[in-house]
């Protein structure tokens, strides 16, 4: 037996393109947790036979339908009509949902009306859903042999907010017994999706294991997914294995390169400083998106002019002009400077052509120059990612970042952006 | 009469939440241009019984229905049937889409199967809509008294390619005669949501002025549209002295606050430099986004760690006692120096707590200091923004950019940022 969910979404806000229906994507990520998947998404205007119709072609298909917008005040607001409307009763003011409105207009000083009073009324027997971030609160409503009817406030905080309260564990008790699935995450730089996507295929996972792509440029991230009973730990050392484990920079969904790296950094007592060029600063504006992040980071400079090169990171005249300031010569006295001026164990720079203008022929738009420094050892590499100014940017912040952590776990460079020798 | 328009998108990647539907959004704002809404959107499973129902739910309702995705190469690519069943005809290979299909596997040297062959297939009495940035090509169906459908890739790149050559102009000719909309587009920052708001609500638009405010954070932006017939221009001069045109930093729609800082230093012959603290090189990373910003952007210095505060920075090791790193005599000092070691005209910087630790009584987190300073002028604001650690580094950012536009102009400094006096 499935248990079959879809989604109504009411608003004009949808149909006239202001506002992407995030909410669906939200739930259908919920489901996809319990091996579910939504059965239809349908949206429609704020509009009483719209929102009836709506309600009775899914019905015609699901066990739960989840209303998302149309609980305000605003006389667009219909989806308490409808639903009263679709189970065939009245409505009538709930005690708990005045009181709840009637609290939040006190708590603001703001004065509470007959409209406002409209979001307390909820289809005879039903059962409120209280809304704790905001006004409109929601409800559940079903009859026997019909279909169960959620209606959500439609901002997607709040929508979250109730979902999780109220209706996830409904879903969880109509799906008891059902597997949940468990998962391993790998998020991986340095490799393109498509390269990824056969080096997995190749290993031949069995069909339990569902394995999921999310390119979240300039990152892959690699989801495997199994049901309990399946023993996932095999196959993700295959995929380990397949992808080269020195791509892959975390396994915790919840982290990112640069808290990873600023983690890693705490562990093997190293700091960090940037000097950096054509990133403008989103290396070390990553890095300190960490909390804590002062711990492991010591600070930089953004050297946009030559001037700057020269004057804070003594970067020699004629180095730049023999060499250019977009060279490997010029990114190891950055890189170095940047180092013994800031008083870090590690320096890193960067130096490219983020485009659209300045490209020659033999340094064009996309090519960058990264210089690593320490106390000890001292490289630069060279690399090409042709694509416009933001990506470029950010593939040689990632790219710089990624040879850091390499540096601290003495890791092979990979092909793509290779040691200069 | 009205045209109505609606979309069936098909896919199990929207169903269980591996990707959003961004397709229905870009149509709903393509048809938002002409005054025209979507009527439904139906997203369903690649399922015939599904789709075949899907597409007589909207006939009923649609003049034109836009399908999204099932147009690949494998089983569960169902579109091309059910279009064809729908309309009660049978599959027949197109000849161009042939051709497109060989010449397109050729060019990449890849071998051509029969499932490849597959997507030249196509309901008879269709048009072919070529696919000029992937392999499946869509096409065009209708029959006396029904609908037209138009079947497109799901992928948003080719769906986008496919429309615009394709649904844009059939939507064009069936709508000719409506008015096209106008619109003004004020993008402001340094006011709340809710305030721009009310203050636009408070000058009484008239009815076929439609509004709409978008909260670009930490900017908002009013968008006023109204019919060809209608002047705009009084009504924007309205909500422009409503809001206070200090606030307004542009009205090119595609202009950011970087991009227009940086046209508006070219114009007054000002050159800017950094020093960030809390913010972590943010500032010089948006200043940086724009193309040929080295024209009006030094360089800066991202002092994250006291000891750059004083090494590259100069300031003074009594003051970072006596005040704080947090304190306005601290980011009076980075300012200057940024100025003058990076040769600027004008300096900024910015120090503060940006969470979740390091708050005290006194500088609780979201405190933050911003100093600008010219060759004759110099002063420091200190502001409060309570939120989590992201949104309080991009609010100091940009009440930083900010700051500087205010300064080129001479424009007053507004309430939630005052000059420390």
């Amino acid at each position: 037996m499935t248990f079959s969910v879809s989604i109504l979404a009411t608003g004009s806000e949808l149909l006239d393109g202001r506002v992407v229906d995030t909410n669906s994507n939200f739930v259908a990520k919920e489901l996809s947790e319990r091996g579910l998947k939504l059965r239809r998404v349908l949206t429609v205007d704020d509009d009483m036979g719209e929102l009836v119709a709506g309600l009775r072609e899914l019905a015609a298909v699901s066990d739960l339908i989840i209303t998302s917008g149309g609980l305000g005040p605003t006389t667009d607001d219909l989806t308490r009509d409808a639903v009263a409307s679709f189970f065939g009763v009245s409505l009538a003011e709930d005690p708990e949902g005045r009181k709840h409105l009637e609290e939040f207009y006190r708590k603001r000083n703001r004065p509470i009306d007959t409209n406002n009073l409209k979001q307390a009324l909820l289809p005879i027997g039903s059962t409120i859903i209280p809304n704790e971030v905001g006004t409109a609160p929601g409800f559940i409503a079903s009859r026997q042999g019909g279909p169960t009817v959620c209606s959500l406030s439609g901002v997607p905080r709040e929508f979250k907010s109730m979902f999780m309260a109220t209706v996830r564990p409904l879903i969880e008790a109509k799906t008891h017994g059902v597997e949940a699935l468990h998962r391993v995450t790998l998020k991986t730089f340095g490799l393109p999706e498509s390269t990824v996507g056969k080096l997995v295929e190749g290993i031949g996972l069995p069909e339990d294991v569902v394995v999921s792509y999310r390119a979240a440029f300039p990152e892959v991230h690699v989801v495997l997914k199994a049901p309990q009973s399946v023993s996932l730990e095999a196959h993700a050392e295959a995929a380990r294995n397949a992808i080269g484990k020195s791509f892959i920079y975390t396994e915790d969904p919840s982290a990112t390169l640069g808290s990873a790296l600023h983690h890693l950094l705490l562990g093997h007592g190293e700091t960090l400083a940037t000097a950096e060029s054509c990133t403008g600063g989103m290396i070390s504006e990553i890095v300190t998106r960490t909390p804590g992040s002062s711990a492991t980071f010591k600070g930089g400079v953004v050297a946009y002019d030559n001037s700057i090169k020269e004057g804070l990171l003594h970067v020699a005249y004629e180095t730049l002009v023999t060499h250019g300031a977009v060279s490997a010569e010029t990114v190891r006295e950055m890189a170095e400077a940047a180092r013994t001026r800031c008083g870090a164990t590690i320096g890193v720079s960067v130096s490219g052509v983020a485009g659209p203008g300045g490209g020659t022929p033999e340094k064009p738009v996309g090519t960058f120059f990264i210089g690593i420094s320490t106390a000890s050892h001292s490289f630069q590499v060279q690399s090409l990612y042709v694509s416009e100014r933001t990506n470029v940017r950010m593939y040689a912040a990632y790219v710089a970042l990624d040879l850091v952590r390499r540096t601290v776990l003495r890791l092979p460079l990979p092909k793509s952006y290779p040691e200069i020798r």
